[in-house]
C-alpha cells in the first residue's frame, strides 16, 4: 500500500514559497539519480527498455517544473525580497542559474539534442567498435551543430558560446582564464614527460602487481575508505562497469568500484577517489538540503576532492607507513613488498594512450589536448572531419605517441558522444585545485604527513569540511578557493607537486 | 549528465492519447517502487528522511495526476470510442476503477488518513513492543473511523461499505460472496485441526532442521526459483527483513528473501513464494504494458500463483524426488534426510499463535478470524476496545489455544496500523484459487507429478502463462478462475486437498 504525504508547513516568505517548489524538482531528480545508479548497480539486464521510460516521464516532469512560469514567478518574488549579500540572495542566484538555462533553451532545441545524443551515442559505440571515425563524423557534426547553437542562446548578445558550455560544468569558468593555466601546464610538463622518456629509466612496477582477489580488494577498499571518513552508515559501495559517486542526499551517497585481479591500484585508487567525492557529498549542508545551495559548487571543486585523496594522500609516501601492515593483512601474498618498492610505482610518469588509464604524470596532458580540440571546434577553426589528425598530432606533440587507430585515440572517451562539450577542463581544474588546497591544508596542520602516516585522517577531513563541503553552493569555486587558501587559483602548486615526484621517482629536472 | 527524452508518437485516437497520460502515471509509480525496493534492501541506514521525502514528492505528482480533470476527460472521450466487450472498453473499466477512487476520496480525508496511518504504524510499534493494546487503541479508534468514512465515500448510496475495502485489493469480491466459501472453510477445517489435536500424534521435523548456511541458501533457493522458470535476466533476489516481490515491469521482477541457519524451510518456501508471483509479473503481457490491462488483476489471483509454487508443488511429495539431491548437494550434511522422512515436516498441521509462522493446516482459520472481525468491526458490531477478548475467544475456538499477551494476538499483524482493512482474505482466496487451478492442470497434464518428479516445470508454468499471468487485467479475477477451471471459485479443490494431507501425515479423517 502507498505511503502517506507527510504533513506540510506552510512557508510564511517569499523564498521559502520558492523553496518549497524547488524541494519537488530536487526529489525528482534524486529519484532519477537513484533510478540511474540502480541501472548501472542492480537492474537486471532486461530491465532497460523499461527503465528509459521511467527516467524519460520523470526528466520531463523536472523540465516541466523547471521551465514553469510558477516557479520563474515564485524565484523572481523571492528575488525582490532578497537582500543583497544575504543567504536569501545567494539561494536566488543558484536557483537563477539552472531556470535560466532550461528557459533559454526552445523545447523544439532540447528535443532535437535528445535525439542527436541517443543517435550519436548509438553511432559512436559502432564507430568504436570498428575503429573508424567516419561512421561517428555524421552524427558528431549534428551534435557540434545543436551544441553551438545552444551555446549561443545560453551566451546571449555579447556572451562568448564556449563559456556557456564551460559555465554548465564549472560555474563561473571562462575559456580567458582557463587557457593560461592550460598554456603553463603544458609548458612545464611536457619537458618533463620528454625528459622522462629520455632518461630511459623504468619504474619496477612488479610490486603493485600479484593476485588480488576480488573479495580481499573490496575489504582492502572499505577498510581505506572508512578510515578516510566515509560513513558507511550514509553510503554503500557497489560494483559496476565504471567507478562514479551518486549522493541522493548528504544521508546516503552511493560509490561504486571495479577491479584487477592482478594489479591492485585501479580498484584502491578508484575507490580513494570515489569515496573521495563521497566525503563531499556527505559533507554538504543539511540546512541547506533540497535548496539550490544545497549542491556540490562544480565539477572542478568536486574533482578536486577525488583527486586530493586519492593522489595526494593515497599515493604519497607517509600514506603507505600506514597502510603497508592493512594491505599485506588484506594480501599475504604480498608479504615481501616494502613501502619504498611500491611508492614509485605509484607514481609513474608514461605516456600512454588512453586517457582513463593514464598515471598522474601525463593525465593532464590528455585533457589539454581535449581542451584546445574543443575550442577550435566551437571557434570553427576545426571541422569535424579533421579531428582525428588534430588529435593525433597533439598527442605526437605532448606525449610523443603515435596512434594506431581512432579507437584509441579520437574515439576513445564517451562525453562528445552525447554533446558534452566543455565538461573535460574540470578534471584538471579539480587537480590545480587539489594541489593549492593541499598546500593551505599542510600549512595549517604542521605534521600532516606525521598524521598520514599513522592513519589519522580526521584533522585533514575535518579542514576540508569546514572550508569546501560544509558551504554548499554558497560561495563560488573561485571565491571557495581563495578564500581556503588566500590566493586565486593558480597551477603553481600542482606543478611544485608534478616536478617533485618527476625528480625523486625519475632523477629528472 | 541528464539522459535525454525518447522521442514521441502521437497517438490518433481518444484512447491512444488516454494511455499515453496513463503510461507516465504508472512511470511514477514504477519510480516508488523502485525506491521503496532499494529502501528494503539497499538503502544505507541513515537515507530514511531524505528517502521520505522523495516518496511524499512522487507520490503527490502521481495522485495530482490521477485526481487531474484533464485525465478525466481524455478517459470519458476514450470511454465514448470504446465498443462494448473491447479490449479498449476494458482498458477503460480498469482506469476508471482508479480514476473514481482517487476523484471520491477528498484531498482532506486522505491527508488526515495518511497522518493517522503514520501516528498509527508509530502507536503499534510501540504497543507491541510493550504488549499493551491500550496504547494502540486511540489511533486505531481512528483509523477504524476514518476507514468507514472512506468505505461510505467509495461505496456510495446503497453500496455495502466493506464490500468497497475488499474491492481495493480484489476486484469484484464481495462480503456476501466470501461469507460463505470462508464458513465451509471453517466448517471442515476446524475439526481436522481438532482431531489432529487430539491424535497425540507428533510429526518429526528433525530432517528439516541442522545447520544451513546463509550462502548455501541462497544458492539452493536460486537454483529452484530457476527451475520453476523465473528469469533471473529480467530479476533478481536480496535479503530483505521481510520477503516480497517486487514488479516494476515484466521484464524487471525483483523478489527478496529471508533465512533460519537452523531450519531450511522459511527460505526455501519463502523463496518459491515469491518466484511465484515473480512468475505471475514476469508473465504479464507486453503488449499491454503501462496501460491499466498491463497490471495483475487481483491480490487473490497474484497469491494464487505463489502459494500453488509453495504449497501445491514445493511441498509435494513428487517435488522431492527432483529436488532432494540437489538439495544434498548444497547441503552435504543432510546426506542422511529421505524423502519419505522429510515430507511430513513440510505439511504439518499445528496450532499456533503467530499466523506468518503457521502451517499450511492452520493458515486460513487465521485468515477467517481477521475477516470475522474486520466485518463486525465495520458493521459496528464489534468496538475497538473489544478487540483483544474478541480476537482471543475466536484462537481459542478454532486452534484450541490461549492468547498469552496481546502483542502475540491482536497486535501481531502490520496491517490494521497503517488502515489496511480488507486485505486478509486475499490471502485465502489465494488458496481456494491456486487449488481449484491446480485441479484443473492436473486434468490437462495427465503426467503432471512425474514431470514435477523430474523437475519438469515447463508445461505447468505454460498453462499458467496461457490461462493466468498473459491476460493481465483483461477479465477480472472471477471471470479468470471460471475460463482457466470452468467453474465458479470454490473451496472443495482445496478442501479435498486438505483432508488429503490431514490423513496421509496424521492419518485422521
Amino acid at each position: 500500500m502507498s505511503g502517506p504525504a507527510a504533513t506540510e508547513s506552510v512557508p510564511d516568505t517569499a523564498l521559502g514559497a520558492f523553496l518549497k517548489m524547488w524541494s519537488e524538482v530536487v526529489d525528482l531528480g534524486r529519484a532519477s539519480a537513484l533510478l540511474a545508479w540502480d541501472q548501472e548497480t542492480q537492474m537486471p539486464p532486461k530491465g532497460n527498455a523499461g527503465r528509459g521510460q521511467v527516467q524519460s516521464t520523470l526528466a520531463g516532469i523536472r523540465h516541466a517544473r523547471l521551465a514553469s512560469n510558477e516557479l520563474f514567478d515564485a524565484l523572481e518574488r523571492a528575488a525582490e525580497e532578497a537582500e543583497e549579500g544575504s543567504e536569501a540572495a545567494a539561494q536566488v542566484r543558484e536557483a537563477r542559474r539552472t531556470v535560466d538555462r532550461v528557459r533559454k533553451i526552445p523545447t523544439e532545441l532540447a528535443k532535437e539534442q535528445a535525439l542527436a545524443s541517443n543517435e550519436g551515442h548509438e553511432a559512436w559505440v559502432n564507430a568504436r567498435a570498428a575503429s573508424d571515425f567516419s561512421l561517428f563524423e555524421p552524427a558528431l557534426t549534428r551534435l557540434v551543430d545543436l551544441k553551438r547553437q545552444e551555446a549561443e542562446l545560453l551566451a546571449g548578445e555579447g556572451g562568448r558560446p564556449f563559456d556557456a558550455l564551460l559555465d554548465q560544468f564549472e560555474p563561473g569558468a571562462t575559456e580567458a582564464a582557463l587557457i593560461p593555466l592550460f598554456e603553463k601546464l603544458v609548458g612545464e610538463m611536457t619537458p618533463i614527460v620528454h625528459a622522462v622518456a629520455a632518461s630511459g629509466k623504468e619504474v619496477d612496477e612488479s610490486p603493485a602487481r600479484g593476485h588480488f582477489p576480488e573479495a580481499a580488494q573490496l575489504a582492502f577498499g572499505r577498510r581505506v575508505a572508512a578510515q578516510m571518513g566515509f560513513d558507511f552508515e550514509a553510503g554503500r559501495i557497489d560494483l559496476a562497469p565504471h567507478p562514479f559517486c551518486q549522493g541522493f542526499s548528504p544521508n546516503d551517497v552511493r560509490i561504486t568500484w571495479r577491479f584487477d585481479e592482478s594489479d591492485f591500484r585501479p580498484a584502491l585508487y578508484g575507490i580513494m577517489h570515489e569515496a573521495g567525492h563521497g566525503l563531499y557529498e556527505q559533507g554538504l549542508p543539511m540546512r541547506f538540503d533540497r535548496t539550490p545551495l544545497g549542491e556540490a559548487v562544480s565539477l572542478g571543486i568536486h574533482e578536486s576532492q577525488s583527486r586530493l585523496w586519492e593522489n595526494l594522500v593515497g599515493r604519497s609516501r607517509p600514506f603507505w607507513d600506514w597502510c603497508l601492515p592493512i594491505f599485506k593483512e588484506h594480501f599475504p601474498g604480498a608479504a615481501a613488498v616494502t613501502a619504498d618498492a611500491l611508492w614509485p610505482a605509484l607514481n609513474t610518469i608514461r605516456p600512454s594512450l588512453i586517457r582513463v588509464e593514464a598515471d598522474q604524470g601525463t593525465y593532464d596532458l590528455h585533457i589539454a589536448l581535449r581542451f584546445e580540440i574543443e575550442r577550435a571546434l566551437f571557434a570553427g577553426s576545426l571541422d569535424v572531419p579533421d579531428l582525428p589528425d588534430a588529435w593525433n598530432q597533439k598527442i605526437k606533440e605532448y606525449l610523443g605517441l603515435d596512434v594506431p587507430d581512432v579507437a584509441d585515440g579520437v574515439l576513445q572517451d564517451i562525453h562528445w558522444s552525447f554533446g558534452g562539450f566543455g565538461y573535460f577542463p574540470t578534471y584538471t581544474l579539480g587537480n590545480l585545485i587539489n594541489a593549492q588546497l593541499f598546500e593551505a591544508v599542510r600549512e595549517e596542520i604542521g605534521d600532516l604527513d606525521d598524521r598520514i602516516a599513522r592513519g589519522d585522517f580526521a584533522l585533514l577531513l575535518e579542514w576540508l569540511r569546514t572550508h569546501i563541503h560544509s558551504h554548499g553552493s554558497l560561495y563560488t569555486a573561485a571565491e571557495l578557493v581563495e578564500r581556503a587558501t588566500g590566493a586565486p587559483l593558480s597551477p603553481d602548486a600542482f606543478l611544485r607537486e608534478r616536478r617533485r615526484i618527476a625528480k625523486e621517482v625519475y632523477g629528472v629536472g
